[in-house]
C-alpha cells in the first residue's frame, strides 16, 4: 500500500480509504483517497496494521516507523497517548485540524479530539466529546478553560473534556461544564447588632431564623445564642442592612467589616465575598470549605439546620486570570468526588462572576 | 470570690485554687493560691462559673466580662476556641508559658497547649497532646511544623498538633509526626538501551524484572515490551548505570535526561528527583501521584505488579522553605485519608531531606 509523508499528514489511495476510513474511522476522505494525520497514522504504525511510510520530503530517505514518528515533531507525545487511549476504550475519533486558535499563534489550547458516541464514526453528526489534551506539565488558563467549557454550550455539540496526561502517560479526564447556580434558601429575618471581634462578629441576641433556618454563623455553644458570624457573612449580612454594629450607621459597619476582612485576608476577601454574594442571591448557603481546603461547600436547599441535606457544591474562588497546573485541577476534582460533591470554580472580575464545573469522567 | 487581673494573668486566693485548680485542672498553684491564664479565666467566664474579674490596672475601672475580653488582646480567638473545643471532648489542658519562641520575639509558631490524657490533669506527669493553635488565615512554615514533629520525639512527650480554627471557628487537628520511611522492595536487573522522547524514555527491549518486579515505568500497551519510563525514573536509572541512551556514556546519559527534566519542570525536577532517589534507596517504590495530585504515591514491598498492595503514602516535595497555607495543608491531608493513605512532605535541601507526616486526628 502506498502512503506518502509530506511532513504534516499521510496520503493514502483508494484502498487505503477503504481499509482505514471506510472500515475504521481513520483520516478523512480527499479525491477518492484518504488523507491521514500523523497522530492517526502512528496509531496504526503501532498497532502494526502497517509497518511504515513514505516520507515524500526531499531532505528525507528513510521511511517513517513508529519510533521514529513518535521521536518527530509530527505528533506529540501527549496527542498519541491520548488519541491511543480513547480508540482503547472503544471510541473512534478525528483529530480537528485548523482550530480556531491555530491561526491566531496564541499559545492557547486548541480543541484536538472530536470524539463520537460509541457506534459512531467521522461519517456520523453527532459528536460525543471535544478534548482538549495537555501534559500534567501545562499551565491551563481559566479563559481557555472557560471558552471550552461555554463552547460545548453552543451548537458545536460534545461535551468539553480535558485530557491529561501524566508523566508515566495515564490519561486523566476531565468534564467541563457551565454549572447551574440557583437553589431555593430563602428566610427573612429582622434586623440585629452585633459586636466585631478581631476575625469575627459576636451576636449576642440573635433573631431565631438567622441560624436556625438561613443558615447564618455558629452557635457560640450548644445552645443556640450567642451566634458567631464568619467576617464574610457578616459583610453580606452588614451589606444588606440586617447586622449593625455599635457603630455610626450601616454604611460604615459594612465597610468597617470588608477593612477587617482585606486586614486578615488581603484581596481573597473581596474575591470570596463577591462569590459569597452571588451564590446567597441564587439563594444557596455557602459555609466555609476549609476541611476540603475549598472556600466554600454549599448547601441550595436549607429549610432547616435541623433537617440539612448534603452540601452539593465545593466552590474556589480565583482571579480571572488564573493559570491551572493540571495537578491542582485533579487535586481539588478528586477530592469533590471522593465526598460527593461536584467542584466549582468561580472567577471573579468586578462584580462579573464566570463559573466552571470540573468532574471526572470516565468516557 | 476575689479575682483580679493584672493584664497578663489572673490570680486567686486559696478557695478559688480549691474551685478551679484543685477540682478541674484551671490554672497552676501559686503561693497557696492559683494563678490563671487569661484563656482560663475566658472560659470560666464563658461557662458562667465565675461573672466578671476586677482589672487591677490603674488606667481601667470597669470589671472584665466575657465578651470584653475575648475583645481584648489578652485573649486571641483563635487561642480561645482551642482551649474550649479541647474542654468540651473532656481533656484538661494547660497553656504553656514562657514558650522558647515568645523569648526571640520571631513570629515563630510556639506550643500554645498541653493536653492531658482524659482523666489526668496538670497534677500528673503525662502530656497526651502539644498543642499549636492557629488560624485558618496563618501561614506556618516548613521549618516550624518539622521542629514541632520532631521535638515530641524527644522526652518532653506528647504527640504534636496543629489546631486549626476556621473562619467559622470549627477546629481541625492535624497530628505531625516524623515518618519511618522504609520499605523492602529490592530487586536487580541487567542495564539495558532506552531512547529519549520529549518526555519519557522509551525502552524497546527491558529486561523482565524492570517493569514486573521492580515496577518501573508503563509497558506502552497490554503486552510487556516496550516500556515507558517517566523522566524521573530514567533519571535515577541511568545515574545508577542501568539505563543507558544511544549516546556517549553513562555521566552524559544521566545529564541529558536531567536536563530534558529541568526544561519541561524547573527545578522542581530537581526536588522530585531527589525525593525518588531518597525513596528507592529506602527499598520503597514511589510512582506518580497525579492523581492525587500529589508527586508521588509509594509501594513499600512490592513482590510483584500483578500483586501489587496498596499504596501507602502519598508525598509532597517541596522546597525547605515553604510556607503553609492550613487550607493547603486541610486538602493534602483529607484526600490522603479519603484514599487511606498517609500524607508525607518532603522538605529537600541539597541532599538532606527532612520528612513529615500529616494526618487527621480526633482527640
Amino acid at each position: 500500500m502506498n502512503l506518502t509523508f509530506d511532513g504534516t499528514s499521510v496520503q493514502g489511495g483508494n484502498e487505503a480509504r477503504e481499509r482505514f476510513y471506510d472500515a475504521r474511522g481513520y483520516g478523512r476522505p480527499h479525491d477518492g483517497g484518504v488523507d491521514l494525520a500523523p497522530v492517526e497514522v502512528a496509531h496504526l504504525l503501532f498497532r502494526g496494521d502497517i509497518e511504515s511510510i513514505h516520507d515524500s520530503r526531499p531532505d528525507s530517505d528513510d521511511d517513517v516507523d513508529f519510533e521514529s514518528l513518535l521521536a518527530s515533531t509530527a505528533v506529540s507525545e501527549v496527542e498519541f497517548f491520548v488519541y491511543k487511549e480513547l480508540r482503547d476504550r472503544g471510541f473512534y475519533l478525528s483529530p480537528v485540524r485548523n482550530t480556531l486558535n491555530s491561526t491566531s499563534g496564541a499559545a492557547q489550547t486548541p480543541v484536538q479530539f472530536q470524539v463520537y458516541p460509541r457506534g459512531d464514526g467521522p461519517w456520523d453528526d453527532t459528536i460525543a466529546y471535544r478534548v482538549t489534551a495537555v501534559s500534567e506539565r501545562a499551565t491551563v488558563d481559566a479563559t481557555t478553560l472557560c471558552r471550552l467549557a461555554y463552547d460545548s454550550n453552543g451548537d458545536t455539540g460534545g461535551t468539553a473534556v480535558l485530557a491529561v496526561v501524566d508523566e508515566e502517560s495515564e490519561v486523566t479526564y476531565l468534564e467541563l461544564t457551565e454549572p447551574t447556580v440557583t437553589g431555593s434558601t430563602d428566610h427573612d429575618f429582622p434586623p440585629f447588632a452585633g459586636r466585631l471581634l478581631s476575625d469575627r462578629v459576636l451576636v449576642p441576641e440573635p433573631p431565631t431564623e438567622l441560624h436556625e433556618r438561613a443558615f447564618y454563623g455558629q452557635p457560640l455553644d450548644r445552645d443556640d445564642e450567642p451566634v458567631q458570624l464568619s467576617l464574610i457573612e457578616a459583610a453580606s449580612l452588614s451589606n444588606r442592612g440586617l447586622l449593625s454594629l455599635d457603630a455610626d450607621g450601616p454604611a460604615e459597619d459594612s465597610a468597617e467589616i470588608i477593612d477587617r476582612g482585606r486586614e486578615v485576608e488581603g484581596e481573597r476577601f473581596d474575591r470570596r465575598l463577591c462569590v459569597y454574594n452571588a451564590l446567597r442571591t441564587a439563594d444557596i448557603v455557602p459555609k466555609t470549605g476549609f476541611k476540603f481546603g475549598a472556600d466554600f461547600r454549599t448547601y441550595a436547599n436549607v429549610e432547616s439546620v435541623d433537617n440539612l441535606g448534603h452540601s452539593e457544591f465545593l466552590v474556589r474562588a480565583l482571579p480571572p486570570a488564573h493559570s491551572f497546573v493540571p495537578r491542582d485541577l485533579s487535586l481539588d476534582v478528586r477530592l469533590a468526588h471522593g465526598v460527593r460533591k461536584r467542584m466549582l470554580f468561580a472567577f471573579t472580575s468586578d462584580d462579573d462572576i464566570d463559573w466552571l464545573s470540573v468532574e471526572r469522567l470516565t468516557p
